[in-house]
């Protein structure tokens, strides 16, 4: 197929994007360029500022333009509660379930000894600091419940105990509307586990 | 959900793609900025460049950024033919498929009164225009097999038999591969009406 090379640039660039194939790619291609050529210029400009603009927040370490994030500085939540995650990702994700009011802390990822990613590359050194003379009192874990998940909050809990801080880690078990016969045997093992009397 | 000004309007201008909502958006813009700055600036100029550089082909009328497109001018296609069709998504189509040789002509669309879409509208005097004089000797109505499509076919056969150029349309019928009965009943009459001996 001869797409002139601008096209076919453009296709070959928006598969770049997670779950676009050629199919896909032509047919945005097509509708930006048939239909809103504005809207492909503001996507231009959205990616290039974003692309340069935005770093990550050197309190919690999550992706923001600014060097304190809105999270961090926003002056109605409630310092006392820090909730540890492995990635931006966790932070939107919790922040769209809209029940945390806390802080958070962003590490980079789990602890993987196979890969060579120990407790400096994930960020556990710079947690720590991001503790001593704080307000927090409980720090969540919040991280993955993976097998790495679980050993890293493992190692961070053992770390944080001495200091005196309160350490939780979030309750797994069956998915609020989910069915039993669809859950995985190790969800259901765990939501058996932790299984609390009804009053 | 409190994502930073950059990563909003980023978020904002994904969604302006077709067949990507907020979950999606959210998904493209985070896997960017967290794995491929590189490939977001690369989209960046892509989408610029295409938005302001390409155009339509003077002689065919498809998206080209050349004045003529690689289709018309690529010397090896049959000048004899011309496949008449009402988007440039329409053309991609038919080189996708691969068997035809010829050259293309694309509408804007097709005729519709309700809409104030007339034969000049569409593009109607500039097929005209492109067939003075040339060596086209059959032109081959490809307008989507709809009850627009097919006015649209009818109404430009009608003017071009008089000027003695052959007029064909594409086959309609059941499409190879496609099972009896999850075809639409308008296609099956048409596949039946249109029935060819088995010599
Ligand atoms: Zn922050
Ligand atoms: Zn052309």
């Amino acid at each position: 197929m001869s797409f002139s090379p601008l096209i076919r640039q453009l296709i070959d660039a928006l598969r770049g994007l997670p779950g676009v194939g050629p199919k896909t790619a032509q047919r945005m291609a097509l509708s930006l360029l048939e239909r809103d050529r504005q809207g492909g210029l503001r996507l231009a400009e959205a990616l290039q500022q974003a692309m340069e603009g935005v770093g990550y927040c050197s309190r919690c370490r999550t992706l923001s333009e600014a060097e304190i994030c809105e999270l961090c500085s926003d002056p109605r939540r409630d310092d006392s509660l820090l909730c540890v995650l492995q990635s931006p990702a966790d932070v939107w994700a919790v922040e769209m379930a809209g029940s945390f009011r806390g802080r958070y802390f962003v590490l980079k990822g789990h602890l993987s000894p196979i890969d060579g990613l120990g407790p400096d590359e994930i960020g556990v050194p710079a947690l720590i600091e991001r503790l001593e003379g704080s307000a927090v009192t409980e720090v969540i874990l919040a991280t993955n419940p993976t097998v790495e998940g679980e050993a890293t909050a493992h190692y961070i809990a053992g770390l944080l105990r001495p200091l005196g801080i309160r350490v939780s880690r979030i309750a797994h078990g069956v998915p609020l509307g989910g069915e039993l016969e669809f859950i995985d045997g190790g969800t259901l093992a765990h939501a058996l586990a932790g299984r609390t009397l009804i009053s």
